[in-house]
């Protein structure tokens, strides 16, 4: 390990440790590996149980490289949520944005926008359990003050006013609805290593997940009197 | 703190610190209260983050104490489950099977039970989201060992009866309908202090958290075409 970090002023010096077959890549490379590697590390450990060293090890580089770029653990758990975090919730809002009033399509849009951003980023459903439904979970915080208002009450509100023009199950809370759905998508793929060992499911591809949420949403259990 | 634990033959003698006001009670009470104190403190913890010092601090009494009746962590893991965690499973899963071919009565009586449970032990919802939804979580053994085929394969068999005879959605999973179930009564409650936090929503009680659930499980959505 250096004994200085390389000084911002000269490119940084290319990592002296790097896992075989890794390709060398640039500097934005390397910036960009290790935000992917601290926000799997942080998926994995915690964020309070993920040091820098961790983050590095796991980029193939060293901490002073990590330091290099992002100054501490705070400042790079800044750099994640703007940088991987954020972009994942506006690119499943903006959609949603679009269907308008139909409510059918807003549904839709985000049952199939939650189980496919689950599916491309799998840090994210059990970031999501360690870190928010946690109680003390490092972005609980994150939530109320960010996510909360860009997504959750806009649903609510959506909801709230479909259902006072008569295009909603009367009998439903606008607000429940929004963690209901969240319970039938971010839950149902964060839970999936534990249904598909208890029930053997590995044949349930993400398709069929899709259109049992679709069912259980639009139709509900359709029991027989 | 005694050199020496209290010897099996004798009664133990009275912990010497004790919180101001706890009542005295005699060795049950001691014992149970430790069993309290250890599945409180494994769900705010952790089961890895928890020791017997913590666990007795908690109890207001002495880790000599907690090793005289538990022996070490592991064995009061097990008399959890056998004495806390398994006992609210049998309860939860006796009127499943008093329900019958009842399909309606099965699903009312486990979204019910569920939030029934989830309120009368606040330490459930936690221990669930840190150590069976975590990857790596201390009881994902005994959800696959135990609780899997106690509760969730019981009910999937129900739904693949019930939807064979046509008294189910056919276009449902009945694998996936478990976890589905789950994702409205327990992750619900487990997401209580965040939905309330983000939409203001002390006014939701446990009767209004339960009607939602079944109008939404019953008749889903209900959207105008």
């Amino acid at each position: 390990m250096p004994a200085v970090p390389p000084s911002p002023q000269r490119p940084p010096r290319r990592p002296r440790r790097r896992s075989p077959g890794r390709p060398a890549g640039d500097a934005g490379d390397l910036r960009a590996r290790l935000l992917d590697a601290a926000v799997t590390g942080f998926a994995r450990r915690g964020i309070a149980g993920s040091t820098l060293r961790d983050i590095a090890r796991d980029a193939g580089t060293t901490p002073a490289l990590v330091h290099y770029y992002f100054g501490n653990r705070d400042a790079l758990l800044e750099a994640v949520i703007e940088e991987r975090l954020m972009p994942v919730m506006q690119a499943l809002r903006a959609p949603l944005l679009a269907a308008g009033d139909d409510l059918r399509a807003l549904v839709r849009g985000f049952v199939r926008g939650v189980l496919d951003i689950a599916m491309a980023h799998p840090w994210l459903p059990q970031l999501w359990v360690r870190e928010v439904l946690h109680e003390g979970g490092g972005l609980r915080g994150l939530m109320f003050d960010r996510i909360g208002p860009l997504l959750p009450r806009m649903l609510a509100v959506r909801f709230a006013q479909a259902q006072a023009d008569g295009q909603l199950n009367p009998r439903l809370d606008p607000r429940l609805l929004v963690p209901s759905l969240v319970g039938q998508t971010m839950f149902l793929a964060a839970s999936a290593p534990i249904w598909r060992g208890v029930f053997g499911a590995d044949d349930i591809d993400a398709d069929a997940l899709c259109g049992h949420v679709l069912a259980l949403l639009e139709s509900g259990l359709e029991l027989s009197e």
